[in-house]
């Protein structure tokens, strides 16, 4: 195998497109010179649009859970009572955030592969009337469920004044968000994901009335104190050193995204997300989720008759085709592959096929071309022609 | 469609190995520095194993042409006479060459899609014994004809001293050549195609008894006289400025070539060869060349149901798939695939889904998969396990 020969199709990082690592080879600048804050200023309409909000898009150096720890330690006070909804690993994490600064944290966890229930949330708020804040995964990447957001900050708006958080990590960049219209309080995503860049950066979207929170909040840390982002973006700068190279980067995959359309976008997503289940399902292959609750951006298949790590590492050896394991309760149970951001209809035919001669490798009886073709009847059925 | 996705799959240029663009992107140096001395000492070596010979292998900032055009003013003098294959587009390319030097060219052209045939050639030289070169093939990319030049250059040295002189653009670095072994007199090739570099460098390498003939030649031209290549690559230097970015591609491309091997590159190009024509043959869609003929590089196929020109636009507005037209007299009734260099069976399983999606789209009726099958099945027979 030629060794650079790599499909990299875990649920992030995710591949880099050509045109966005252009970018970040740019010669570095001075955090502080205009060329910077010009940067910064050209990226804010992008951000929000991919957020789906007319506020700052905050951006931090930092990873993923970098914007978890920020949207609990802004938003809810040590010794007060948060909901935390787990749906799997990144739900647990947002869990032991919340225990670490001494929040009162009231559980709901749900099956590990089953979106979580906005009625159930309902219920508990009517018990703990003084919960500040309810965190959710949008994506939950450990799963690839998709959970409705949507509907939860709907109900959670109907019965309390809690915020809602929502993790965004896997999926911001992949859908069409609408966190105004939502109605989500705080959310956050990460740059390594469907947003095409390295890991590197969070970026924050707070609405107005989870501001007149965290200012009230006497206790916001330093570095994760949203506030001081909110105060520099709005001078088109950074309280701290940005991560200037992950900068030209997101301008870049900004810029391709707007090309594309978010709305071609999104769709692109859930057709990849169809064709790779469908082929799944013409081998009679389990899938953790059900087609309600799977995401357009990570599937996991929970094979049922050949081992899921040893076909992982079958197709990285002889493809160089990298897929992830299961976390937490979930490992060596399933293998997760990613499909988002930098991923075709194309590219996820190649991974199919693949997959069944991976399958075939393993040993066993598989009819290869099956899941290929069904597929590509999606394709047919659903993908938009070019005109 | 994402802008970025673009599968670049004409018969040359070929994509660029991410580590060769990381290698392309060092800082410029200086060309009479010893760094670059040092490189072209370093690429020597591979490049020796790349054509199969214990000479010296020239580099030239050139295209293949220049390499063409090298092969011939420095081994036949005007009004000499030469045998001019022609099998195709650059078959005719070297012909028009030596015409325009003054040479007499006594011209055998085969059938289009075929491959041509040495005896024919030792009828010729019987004919006309005054011939001092036979200009071949190897590769002729206007119709993936893969040409017998072994077989050539044995029939050749039977019954004349003609010097053998071969074009081996499209397939050096795709197949395991055997220059010295063969009896090849000129081999020359191009950077653009399984050598996995971008368009730019040209190479040559030349037998004892050609560089007896180069010698005596007093009319060699001066950017193309190889006789200044060959003096100064014996003290690791070139006549003129090389190409230096193309030269760090190049040492990180052989080092790829080198990690995979040469005969295992040589099997993974045969592989992808099997594997497109199985696709191709499962759908009953003719191909424009026997199997026998048919090149490990390129696959030329004549569609007799559907419009080649329409399907190529087709593909590569909806997939970002670009193949390559006819050239010549088969314009407009064939296209031509690449499948070269960086490439792997995974990529070949790729746009033979892609192929079938367009052709679909076109309006065909098709059994979409059928073909994705065929070469999954191939790969399953033939393909090496990775152990």
């Amino acid at each position: 195998m030629l060794q650079d020969q790599q499909y990299l199709r875990i649920p992030g990082p995710t591949p880099i497109p050509p045109s966005v690592e252009r970018a970040m080879a740019k010669p570095m600048v001075g955090h502080r010179a205009s060329v910077t804050d010009d940067l910064l200023k050209k990226i804010q309409p992008g951000l929000r649009k991919v957020f789906g909000t007319d506020q700052d898009v905050l951006i931090v150096a930092g990873s993923g859970t970098a914007g978890l720890e920020a949207a609990a330690v802004n938003t809810v006070r040590r010794g007060e009572e948060a909901i935390v909804i787990v749906s799997g690993s990144f739900g647990a994490r947002f869990e032991k955030i919340c225990l670490a600064h001494g929040i009162i944290v009231h559980r709901y966890e749900t099956e590990w592969g089953e979106a979580f229930e906005p009625e159930v949330v309902r219920g508990m708020l009517e018990e703990h009337p003084g919960v500040k804040a309810v965190f959710s995964t949008y994506c939950e990447t450990s799963t690839g469920v998709v959970n409705p957001v949507a509907e939860l900050a709907r109900v959670v708006r109907e019965v309390s004044d809690a915020l809602i958080i929502a993790d965004g990590v896997s999926i911001i960049g992949g859908v069409e968000a609408k966190m105004d219209e939502w109605g989500l309080d705080v959310l956050v995503t990460g740059s390594q994901k469907a947003m095409m860049l390295p890991p590197g950066l969070m970026f924050a979207a707070v609405s107005d009335r989870a501001w007149n929170v965290i200012e009230a909040n006497p206790d916001r840390g330093f570095y994760l104190d949203l506030v001081q982002y909110r105060d520099s973006i709005r001078e088109n700068t950074t309280p701290f050193t940005p991560a200037v190279s992950l900068l030209y980067g997101l301008d870049q995959a900004l810029t391709l995204l707007e090309e594309e359309g978010i709305a071609e976008v999104a769709a692109r997503h859930e057709l990849m997300r169809d064709m790779i289940r469908a082929a799944f399902r013409a081998h009679g292959i389990p899938l953790l989720t059900s087609d309600e609750a799977g995401s357009p951006t990570v599937t996991a298949v929970r094979p049922d008759d050949f081992d899921a790590e040893g076909f992982r590492s079958l197709i990285h050896r002889e493809f160089g085709l990298a897929v992830a394991s299961g976390q937490g309760k979930l490992e060596g149970k399933i293998f997760r592959v990613g499909h988002m951001g930098y991923c075709s209809p194309g590219d996820v035919l190649q991974m199919i096929a693949l997959f069944e001669l991976g399958i075939a490798r393993a040993g066993k009886q598989i009819e290869t071309g099956k899941g290929v073709a069904a597929a590509q009847r999606v394709y047919l059925q659903k993908g938009e022609q070019t005109k």
